[in-house]
């Protein structure tokens, strides 16, 4: 049987709607995803470990990498560049590991195309509101940064359509058993499968 | 919220593949699911009930139901004839209600030209070495029926890139799972999902 390309997985939505927390879940879920790791200009912190927490890089190196086209998509934030590497998620997709990136909208967009078999997944609140009461529960933010944060969350959610599976984040194990369901369905489908009964029909 | 119809869930693929042994299963573990009863023109056997194991018509009747288009797919056999009524099955869909329907090939690639957004799942043996196997074992059927069953197999198994879904029938329970992580999948799709946020966009 031919060994199969692993899934890259895009996990997008709007800030606020969870997906960080569904991310860390499924990764303590599944072995058999792995996180995509960013590269990056900034200093490694001390208990960062270099291809497990970052690809850290010279700026000079990374505008390398942006002029060579290495970069799935990148930003400036700080001072200093993040960006996704082809590189090693091409190596853990060949192996037949599944990837997941967690991006936010425009980034998702950027991946989608240039990789459009990957699966896009929108993390959605379950509404505006519950969007809204997350927010101010936490408590830290002013209220006109709140506002301007829903009002680009309702942008955001517009986006929904350039995916392909929209998980409503009502309840972590729910979404999580959602998102989990996802990739065992995706791995069935039949344009997945190309190689099925190949050698039998030959 | 706008309520939403059930998925008409079309379960095919060649004979001995298992389908109707995955089909029994998926209805014991998702009480949401419904089997699509069948129409017949064969008398009720004592235990039978109209409208839960058959919807008994006379033949007159059945006729008038194909005649009229009532039927998403007939066939004859023994002399009776066995056909999917629609009505049946789009009253439970409209309740919100998952339909199964356990079908032959033929008769699933007739449903699929009228009802495109089925969800089309076809059951895959292992391998036909392993579809031989499992009808030797059985060790009723001489061996040219076997032959001719393996034969027709082989045509079927062609088919597969007509439907949506692939469910290699390697060990039931593993089936089944991913069956249900299909219909789990299915109903976070964007495109099944046309209501969600709607109101708080206009």
């Amino acid at each position: 049987m031919e060994k199969r390309d692993g899934l890259l997985v895009v996990l997008s939505g709007p800030s606020g709607a969870g997906k960080g927390t569904l991310c860390r879940e499924l990764l303590r879920q599944e072995p058999n995803i792995q996180y995509s790791v960013s590269a990056t200009t900034r200093q490694p912190r001390p208990a960062e470990i270099e291809g497990i927490h970052y690809f850290f890089r010279t700026k000079a190196e990374f505008e390398g990498m942006i002029a060579k086209g290495e970069l799935l998509e990148w930003a400036e934030f700080c001072g200093n560049y993040y960006g996704t590497p082809i590189f090693a998620m091409e190596q853990a997709l060949s192996a037949g590991k599944d990837v997941i990136l967690e991006i936010e909208t425009k980034g998702a967009l950027q991946v989608k195309k240039r990789i459009p078999h990957g699966l896009f997944i929108f993390v959605a609140p379950p509404s505006l509101e519950a969007l809204s009461e997350r927010i101010h529960k936490r408590g830290t933010e002013a209220e006109e940064v709140i506002a301007k944060r829903l009002a680009t969350a309702r942008q955001e959610i517009k986006l929904v359509t350039e995916y392909d599976y929209v998980v409503v984040n009502d309840e972590v194990p729910a979404a999580v058993h959602r998102l989990r369901s996802i990739l065992v369905a995706e791995k069935c489908r039949v344009q997945r499968n190309p190689f099925l009964f190949k050698e039998e029909h030959s």
